[in-house]
């Protein structure tokens, strides 16, 4: 499959998976059912598994040997040399309360390295896209390049982080409490929206642990697309999830993992 | 003037308004002024300005009378029983960020009492619209009135606050630091959607300090219009800002205003 087809087909995922979330966003059905002595009925369980429903069955009929690996339904040939890793909700309550700062991950690993990733948020109708050489937004807008922006140094950085409560207590929260008083500003709630933004040149500065896979691959080439560099705290791989930096800047970068580890 | 002509001047407010901001969220002009070592250019600054001078002009134009309290540009007239209050970027760190979650508050008060809001997202193109007695959202998705939902206990309630940072030690945080673990969930960074959340049901309860009262007048015809409550944490009014709390159903309200004054 050629590069355009390949790019037409991730906009196509984005395209249904969106369409099979959407319906539950803001929904209220059933919002009496814990009243009632019921099942409580879980709109954002519900979106996520529709969505992935969706995607696995679009990768299996187009991509047949490629392997997945999903949020909800687990993995399946995870040893081929492709391998899509899908999170149709980054950003679950976020998602529950109402706000559109989730979004749907669909990345694609080859031989490891994670090299093709998407994110869209349906609501606001906005897609990012890269490839670890470059990387773009399309929205009402119109379409354009991201590139992150220049920042040196903690003291000038916009830091985000999804929540500061998900550091585990000990080496990782006392690593986290050393960068925020260390940055110019620090902002809490953005999700997969973090990543993004430090592509379009808003945010300088990501720190995160206790992810999955599926919540980072998806957005590693579209920070090193628009010329960022994303890394677990030790400076490998993030592929794996866990410990995750991402910084626009390498030299920030650089300062940001000193702080990290002393 | 009619409440027909004053709900569609309020629209208009929200309109003119959302003309100013949007050119400058996401801008990126002017990025290396601090590398050149010029002024810094202040996008967040620049659009609130800009936005409240077209409200400030538009008000003066058709209510001559009226009194104005803004955020950029102070007050006058408020002696006048009709105040308006108006803060065109609430949520600026998210705006900074370039995340979609901040908005512009237009606020009405009669006699002191908040009886008119509107929250206005443009780049979302949502508006909130409350008069203390019905609320609605419009969007793309069309017209819906909105009604807070039922949660009576803090077990089973959602909470938002801006950030945890932001109570001063002491009783203060203290109190805060009660009702977090008290609840099903705490979710971080949601500024004045976490009202318009709440009025739409998705979020039960929002606690937060240090408030000015153009960051809150808008939001209590919204979140009153819709079902909830809206008081100081003394359960005193909310109009002059401070500690406020909103929840969605008043048993919610009553139970965690005993776990903030002990």
């Amino acid at each position: 499959m050629s590069v355009v087809d390949l790019a037409r087909f991730m906009d196509d995922l984005a395209t249904e998976s969106g369409q099979a979330i959407l319906p539950f966003f803001r929904a209220h059905f059933g919002l009496d059912d814990k009243a009632r002595g019921g099942a409580a009925f879980d709109p954002v369980t519900e979106a996520d598994r529709a969505a992935e429903v969706v995607l696995r069955n679009m990768i299996r009929q187009a991509f047949p040997t490629h392997g997945i690996l999903g949020e909800e339904f687990g993995s399946e040939r995870l040893d081929a040399e492709c391998v899509w890793v899908l999170d149709p909700i980054d950003g679950t309550r976020a998602f529950i309360a109402g706000l559109p700062t989730w979004g749907t991950l669909i990345g694609l690993k080859r031989a490891g390295a994670a090299v093709r990733g998407l994110m869209h948020q349906p609501f606001l109708n906005e897609r990012f896209f890269g490839d670890g050489a470059s990387a773009k937004l399309r929205n009402a807008r119109g379409e354009r390049t991201l590139r992150t922006r220049r920042c040196e140094s903690l003291k000038e950085a916009i830091l985000a982080t999804t929540d500061p409560r998900l550091f585990a207590e000990g080496e990782e929260a006392e690593g986290y409490r050393r960068i925020e008083p260390a940055v110019r500003m620090a902002r809490y709630g953005a999700d997969c929206y973090a990543y993004c933004m430090l592509a379009a040149g808003q945010i300088d500065l990501v720190v995160e642990a206790g992810l999955k896979p599926y919540d980072i691959v998806a957005l590693i080439p579209i920070v090193e697309g628009a010329g960022g560099v994303v890394t677990a705290w030790d400076g490998g791989p993030a592929t794996e999830g866990g410990r995750v930096i991402a910084a626009g800047d390498r030299r920030l970068h650089a300062a940001a993992l000193a702080v990290l580890n002393p």
